[in-house]
């Protein structure tokens, strides 16, 4: 129920991504044409992994529960710094509490994890889904989001060794106790995780009707389509964005991502595999 | 660039307008119909003056930067209190800074204002403008807005003794300065004024073509065209409501103020007059 | 960790004692002398009854993250409403998060409850403490903090039929998990509970050195002791208040709560009685 | 009113003096042995210049007005940036509003300024002072304190050009409209100023009663001084910290700038100078 945007490729402020396109993340926490919600005003966040090796181990996280547009901190940080992977989300929250804890990218160790969608019926069986949850793991839960949890369950299934296979089973989870719970569709959304090398974005859904998801196409390519675009030229060949929608109108420069797919970003390329085909 | 409501009438909870219908001011904070801005989500303020004499001299004022929808504090404050007269707000800012002392209703004494709109250039001429208000109430401008300063011109220039004139001779001198500084059409909007008896309504803009403003109909009138609508039983004989844009899409029940003109609500009736004609 | 007041008698404006005071709760959130942290800045609430039967059906909760010392909206509200039972509670954090969630007094349906003090150890057995909660009480934890969870233990032993026996029990709860877990004096505290007509204020450690507590002398009494306080003569017959700290330096004003003890307030007097001993 | 930090010298974490000393800025805030007032709870500010060239034009500046002890934020970006020279503060504020327009240290261009002190009356003669703030810097005023105006007077009066004779002008000037209105003692404080490479850091009050201000000793001498204290190898040879008040207990580490003093660090060294003498 939100939006988000993940960005791996040669060093860039975030805010070159995050403000400066038509369609930025910012400009749709305000008005997101493919969104299942119009508004995403209920937070935000941005998870960094630095430049510098000096400064951080981990990613760094900036969360607010003020809307995206005008929060000012934002506009400051996303300029300040540079980054050659980051992960961007904004929120809109079905229901109270907005509290910073609730605000993707979440984090364990050197791990983020964001969500666009909705475990559907999950206050009724929240408490079962909790109790899968390593114990060692339980006391790092501190909102009260869908997405926290199923990020928990897929580092309790293995994520840090295995991510597709990890986050697949936490899925499956999911979708059991839903379905003992009477819900038919109980898994929707897109999911990104990284380690602070590679990206793996999942579009997935029980009903097989996704949240919608793209991946940028390849940088020299679109240089060679669009010669007069000068704003490519900010980019380097190796930047690659997946994202919930595109964030300008050109023909060709956002491709979709396939229902029941995983898309792997790594450093010098893009695939994608089927996850939990039908 | 908002959206506002004020109510005048048997004493009830400001949650029953403000949350509890279906165009809600709450509601409109998310998806503004008739708005210049769809989003109002930069912030609220609800003012209410007290039914109980020995629990406040002056009106209280509740505001906070959050987005109105998902704010629990207003959820509870809106159903805790009873009033015969509250002004409530929700806003749309140009740009930063979003902070409490930006949001409407503003205060002073006994007296509640608030605006929909904008005065147009601000920034080149608000230095005139402000030197112009009267250094005794100079200190109490808190804010950055168009609004704060254009409340206090109208109380310099008499809002208090006659609050029609005071807010005409407000509107005249930011015209005045905003065409000096090469502005055509610098006041927009709507306007209302309290001083917690008496509500007065304006709508006005230089070009003629203003922000939308309505007024409810008679209750005991709508309950004869709609026997069958309950919800019209919880309103009192004496409710009125004057509000950016109609609650409701029941025919008849919110009529339009026109252009230049005020609307003047008081306990036993509601009229209009002519405003700033051409 | 932290301070609280309980106030029950006539009706009046929560301000009389959260603001115009000498050790007021605000200003015991800047400078306790009698407390654990001399700084209680990590938030507030606070949870009123109306005096308005057609208001609300329930108590109302406001709660902040800000300092209470600077919140402008709580003075506020403070003063526009009149209630005849109210909760009031700033908040010194152990660690973050800071969110509204983590915010006392807590609600469940008619009932308040907050808590000064800490389960030593809280994070090794949260997970157990959190098990034993009835599952269809656990979707209505929404923060990260022990009191949370030790409210919605007593719910669960029975809180709303028999508190006294409820929060025995559920302390009693706490100690063997946090025995079993290695820690010596897992409860400390005081507590307060109230349904809307009874306050139950508790006081407690499993060491027998708990937080300080006290409750207000007999005002009639009072106004004899000191008939030049004029002070005296703004509350009623039946004003009583427990907190934290005594408000005042006045001799006899503020007598103290003995360990181990459960102090009950009713509309019409005041009892102790002897609460798990040691 | 509060307690600031500046450093210049070898890029590090903010957060090694913001966070990781014994008595570390956010330490200060919660208690604050030499300053004024013992809690600086009202917000804070942190300006820092990148060594990324690429990553920003001028110095960033992320403010809050949660307390610094327990803000999340504030310790992600602190560990996540390096910078050769930064500002931070903690602010105890005089009155409402608490809010991020009132937080230091300000910014004009590549230029930070902030305070530990005030300027007495001020509300009385504000306008004043603000009708002399050059009319293009009027509209970026955009909160209520009187270090911003005291800043945009320096401006006025050349800070850009000659920073000590600017600030001597503006601290005169407010001395004139003080004195005319009655404050025999008007200005109070220390003051930091920097362009990026330089930073001014004034100590001075018209009484000749200054807050504390003190400076870091020689990084190589100190190290001679203290071969056993391991931390001393965490910061370069040109490391320099201007600070209200010492962030250790070792004797020698922290000098005290004298009154109607001025201490200019530079990247190579360290001088002071007379300002304002009486």
């Amino acid at each position: 129920m939100c939006r988000w945007l993940a960005y791996s490729g040669e060093a860039l402020q975030p805010s070159s991504l995050i403000l400066d396109t038509k369609h930025s993340v910012v400009a749709m926490s305000l008005n997101s044409p493919l969104g299942a919600e119009t508004v995403n005003g209920d937070g935000f966040g941005l998870g960094w992994y630095s430049t510098d090796a000096a400064a951080a181990d981990g990613p760094a996280v900036y969360r607010s529960t003020e809307p995206a547009w005008n929060d000012q901190n934002l506009r400051e940080i996303s300029r300040a710094v540079r980054t050659p992977l980051f992960f961007t989300h904004v929120r809109a929250a079905a229901a109270p509490p907005i509290q910073q804890t609730n605000c993707h990218p979440f984090r364990h160790e050197n791990w983020l994890f964001m969500h666009n969608g909705a475990i559907h019926g999950f206050e009724s069986f929240k408490r079962e889904l909790v109790l899968d949850v390593d114990p060692s793991l339980y006391p790092s839960i501190q909102g009260t989001t869908d997405t926290e949890v199923l990020f928990h369950l897929a580092l309790t299934y293995g994520l840090m060794d295995d991510p597709v296979a990890a986050v697949g089973a936490a899925i499956r989870r999911v979708e059991k106790a839903g379905q003992a719970a009477g819900e038919q569709f109980p898994m929707q959304g897109t999911l990104a995780v990284t380690d602070g090398v590679t990206v793996w974005a999942f579009r997935y859904s029980t009903q097989g009707r996704s949240r919608s998801l793209f991946h940028s196409a390849d940088i020299p390519t679109l240089r060679e389509m669009y010669p007069d675009v000068a704003r490519l030229n900010d980019f380097g060949d190796h930047a690659r964005v997946v994202v919930s929608e595109p964030l300008n109108d050109l023909p060709g420069v956002f491709l979709e991502v396939p229902e029941s797919t995983v898309a792997v970003v790594e450093p010098d390329g893009y695939r994608h595999a089927e996850f939990l085909p039908a």
